[in-house]
C-alpha cells in the first residue's frame, strides 16, 4: 500500500517507519524540518521518502493524520482534496499545552474531522497507545498475546484496511464500532497517557482486552 | 473488614458476594426487594446479611456505592451521614435509559459525588468492568496475569484499602491518580460497555495494562 504521513512527529514518524518496514510505500511529510523528514525516510530502511503534504496525500491508499489539533487547518490546506481517501487519524483534540481535551462528551476529534471532510473516509486508530511502545510492539509481533488496539469508524472498507495496518504494526485490532465511539476512545487515550507519563513504570504501555474463559 | 453495599443490583450484588467469600463482613442493602437482599446474603455463603442502607453504612470500614445515578439522592438520604467514611463508587453518571453520560469532560460522576459529600473519602473503583466478568475473575485469582482494574481518588489511605479490595476480587489494582481522572475512566467504562455488549464475543470482558519488556 501507499501510505502518506501527514505530520511526521512522534506518532507519525514512528508509525511511518514501521509501515515502511512492514513493506508499504511511505511518504513522510509535515515535520519541523525537511532534514527530519529525510532522516525518517532514511532510517525507515524501506520504500520511504520525504515529501510535501500534497505529495503524501496524492495517490495514497491511506493517509495517516498525526498532527496537533491546532495544525489541522494548516496541514489539510497543504494536503489538498482528500475526498474519497481513507484517512486514519490518531490526532487528539488537545489544547495548546496538551493538558486537556478541547472536544469531548458531545463530540470527538474524529467526528469533528469527519464534519470537516465529509467525503473522506475517516477511521480513528493508533491514537490510544503512547508512541514509546510502538517499536516494541512491532518487534514482538510474532509472539502470542499481542496487545489490543481499538479503532472505530463508519466506513466498513476503510475499517478493514485499518485493521490490516494495525496488524502490520503488531497489534490485535479491536473494532469498537462507529466513529462516534471516539467520544470514549479519546478520553481512554487520556487515561493511557496518565498511566504512561504520570506513573512510575514508564511510557512503554500497551493494553489488552481479554475475554475470560477464552 | 465490614463492607456496606448501597445498591445490591448487578454490580453491588456480585461484588458483595465476592467480598463475603473473600472473608469480609458484608451487609447488602437497597435492592428491588427485601427477598433479593436475603437471597444475596444466603448465596454469599460468608458473613453476609441483608439490612437497610443505614445499617449497611453504620460501622462500615468501606461502603460500596453501586446505584443508578438517578438514585443517589434517595440512597444517600437513607444511608445517613457518611462523613469520614471510605466510599467506593462504581456508579456511572448515566441518563435514565443508560445510553449516555450526563456528566463528563469538565467533571465526572465521582467528582460530583465528592462535591456532594465533601467529608467522605471517595475512591472510584470497580466501575470499569462489566458485572458479568466478576465471578470469572475471582475464580481465576490464583492464576498469573490477572486482569487490571483502575482506581482513582484523592485519599491516600482510602486508595490503599481500595487496592486491597481490588486484589481480593482477583484484579491487579492500577492507580490512575487523583479523583479527577474519573473524567477519563468513566468514558473508558463506556468503551468497555460498547465492546462487551455490542460486540459478538460476549460480555465477560476484562482488560490488562502491560508494559513491554517487563
Amino acid at each position: 500500500m501507499r501510505i502518506g504521513i501527514l505530520g511526521s512527529g512522534l506518532m507519525g514518524g514512528k508509525l511511518g517507519m514501521i509501515f515502511a518496514r512492514a513493506g508499504h510505500d511511505v511518504i513522510f511529510s509535515y515535520a519541523r524540518s525537511e532534514q527530519k523528514l529525510k532522516r525518517l525516510a532514511r532510517e525507515a530502511k524501506g520504500k520511504a521518502r520525504a515529501g510535501t503534504p500534497r505529495e503524501a496525500a496524492q495517490d495514497a491508499d491511506a493517509v495517516l493524520l498525526a498532527v496537533h489539533w491546532l495544525r489541522f487547518d494548516d496541514v489539510l490546506k497543504q494536503a489538498g482534496d482528500l475526498s474519497g481517501k481513507l484517512v486514519l487519524t490518531c490526532s487528539m483534540p488537545m489544547n495548546e499545552d496538551n493538558t486537556e481535551l478541547v472536544v469531548a462528551h458531545t463530540s470527538s476529534g474524529a467526528e469533528e474531522l469527519a464534519k470537516r471532510m465529509p467525503k473522506a473516509r475517516i477511521v480513528a486508530a493508533f491514537g490510544t497507545v503512547p508512541s514509546e511502545v510502538l517499536f516494541g510492539v512491532y518487534e514482538a509481533r510474532r509472539k502470542a498475546h499481542r496487545p489490543s488496539l481499538v479503532y472505530c469508524g463508519d466506513d466498513r472498507r476503510g475499517k478493514n484496511v485499518a485493521a490490516g495496518l494495525i496488524r502490520d504494526v503488531g497489534f490485535d485490532p479491536v473494532d469498537a464500532g462507529p466513529l462516534r465511539i471516539a467520544r470514549y476512545t479519546e478520553p481512554f487515550t487520556m487515561l493511557i497517557a496518565q498511566l504512561a507519563y504520570e506513573g512510575k513504570e514508564g511510557p512503554e504501555l500497551a493494553y489488552r482486552f481479554e475475554r475470560l474463559g477464552k
